[in-house]
């Protein structure tokens, strides 16, 4: 064995190899991981699923979400994307708890001729980079979906993102994590010296920032959760992702009924649930999907995602402290990068081996960027040495 | 002392005086209003100010709500709104409780010009019957409400409509009900035979017609609660009442910093909230007044008014059963018309004397009709001999 952490699992009962910050999925699902491979793991979270999980929509979509300027970020999202078959399937088997994985794919729509023309931008960067993207014609979108408004002017199929429910996933993630032996301990962790361990793995989302002095921002969303009629299913049965009349929307069907609407992204830290939000969501949701209107409106929440300053998360080592790892600034992408942060977070606590595709998201690339994200030299070269 | 129901106030410790089904403020008020003359009162329901009122707005608005066809229910409403002022006083007086009384007026407005056009029609007809409605130029219009958006094509102002806060007038009604010797029983009446009283008082609402065959029907409304951001109040003050690209909408600001956004009107008896109404409330509102946008979306709920088959209440004796009186079907009105309500059914109770304004609100003018609302020749003569 080589590598920073010494294995094989200690034998020591007061000392734990592993201290996890947050059980949100990031901080489960490392757990789950790393008490797998037999390293005694403590979780503290005083709430746990409570952060923006709970809010989160669960589509797991690399190719609809490859944009402009983030190829680095693509591929870490698709290398995740892929072991999500394999994580669903084995959360479900050891916990017995389905947790809403479904395999239709995404239908990406835009509503009028400008929402279409700036879709078939990102469609031919994506299909640019070699992703699954398929431009259907509108015969072709009506008979996958034929709830969609007449209105709708175009479409594309990406048959490879999924989705996942995350109100199903971290109470399977809490019950893996705990079968595996993980304990979870109900206590805030106000400073990194409040826990002891080997190793702490901070995975606390936007409470990152005050831990660790990293430039982890709130990122505000709202979302909606509509429910069919008379206790049916949606008439629909793609994750739904569109423009309509530019307004960036989505829209995920689950089995029991329930239809997720979002999000806004805005730079603000509260969450307050604003008319105009709501009444924007709405009323972007209806014009892509007319029978939206007949559904309930059960829920409308806002949650806080975990930024950075370039939007990618923070995966490794806190600069000036090996002992202390950092899995936080997933931002709008903490579902889908779960399986992967929980791996490769693992495989550094156990072999000290740091995966090649983590080299883009090291903690140290905001070396000289304040807490609040913009550069400050004053600090430079000192906050983290 | 004439008529039917013997005064002065029995002293029989068994048996009250009157019965009165339904704690809403209908129920309520005349509770109280008998209870202050002397009489001994029961008031039955299992769940006080659950129904109507607790979706309500409380507005006092029989000036703005002066419809075409509808002149004997505005002389009803006008009646009642004249005894605003002095119940309204009496009622704090006595429990010492603040309801939101506000004298602030009403303004009426219309957003393009299709919905100034189909407002001035109102207004001429509201003008016509010698009601005070002074229309407004935009200037004026700008001045008593800077918020306004600049779309709005032109208003009127309604001095005289004004507002109460039904979540704070149920509970004052009560303590002032159970302050004049009336008791609360918290238990619910499924048949006329349940109560056993000198007379019985049917305020119900929706659930009349169950006791009393009377058509009576739930007629669902949806409506929202909003709030000002930061604590703050509400950027404008007069109740604003208007149409917006076609869509009737009021906006009813409190001093605490709610606003309430309502309502629809449908002919549905479920109490689910549609995604299609709450976009349509909160587009016709934002339309309306723009800051609302940033307003926090706090509620969104549904009641169900109690509608019969003209709109207008049923007030004053069932058929067939002088013991019993019926105060419902009070529709969209049953904050306004509570006072007159309440007066005119303590008279018929101790004196038995019907006030002439009553006479077109008689049960019996739906002799014939089924629950449902429609005629029904098999029942005709004998539903309510």
């Amino acid at each position: 064995m080589t590598g920073r952490f010494p294995s094989p699992p200690s034998r020591d009962r007061v000392r734990p190899d592993v201290a996890v910050v947050g059980a949100g999925p990031i901080g489960l699902s490392i757990a789950w991981r790393c008490a797998a491979r037999g390293l005694r793991v403590v979780v503290h979270d005083p709430a746990p699923g409570s952060g923006a999980s709970a809010v989160a929509a669960g589509m797991l979509s690399p190719v609809a979400e490859a944009y402009f300027g983030e190829r680095q970020l693509t591929a870490l999202l698709l290398a995740s994307a892929e072991r999500w078959p394999g994580f669903a399937a084995e959360l479900t088997e050891v916990t017995g708890v389905d947790i809403g994985y479904r395999t239709e794919g995404t239908l990406m729509v835009g509503l009028t001729g400008d929402d279409l023309a700036e879709a078939r931008r990102l469609w031919a960067y994506q299909q640019g980079l070699g992703l699954p993207v398929t431009p259907l014609r509108p015969s072709e979108l009506r008979d996958r979906e034929p709830s969609l408004a007449p209105r709708v002017r175009g479409g594309a199929l990406a048959p490879t993102d999924h989705q996942v429910d995350p109100r199903l996933l971290v109470p399977a993630l809490r019950a893996a994590a705990q079968q595996a032996g993980a304990v979870l301990v109900s206590q805030a962790v106000r400073r990194l010296s409040d826990v002891d361990a080997r190793v702490t793995v901070v995975a606390a989302g936007c409470g990152a920032a005050a831990l660790t002095g990293l430039p982890v921002r709130p990122v505000k969303g709202q979302i909606l959760r509509l429910r069919a009629p008379d206790g049916g299913a949606p008439g629909f049965r793609h994750v739904i992702r569109g423009y309509a009349d530019g307004e960036p929307v989505y829209l995920v069907p689950r089995v029991d009924g329930e239809v997720v609407l979002g999000a806004t992204v805005e730079e603000r830290a509260d969450t307050t649930v604003t008319a105009g939000a709501v009444q924007r969501l709405l009323r972007a949701g209806v014009d892509l999907l007319p029978e939206l209107a007949e559904y309930d409106l059960v829920e409308a929440v806002a949650g806080l995602r975990p930024g950075t300053p370039d939007n990618a998360p923070i995966l490794g080592p806190l600069p000036g402290r090996p002992d202390v790892l950092v899995a936080t600034g997933h931002h709008r992408h903490g579902i889908v990068l779960a399986p992967i942060t929980a791996d490769l977070i693992a495989d550094l606590v156990l072999d000290g081996v740091s995966d090649p595709l983590l080299a883009p998201f090291r903690a140290d690339r905001f070396l000289g960027l304040t807490p609040g994200g913009s550069p400050d030299r004053s600090t430079e070269g000192d906050q983290w040495s």
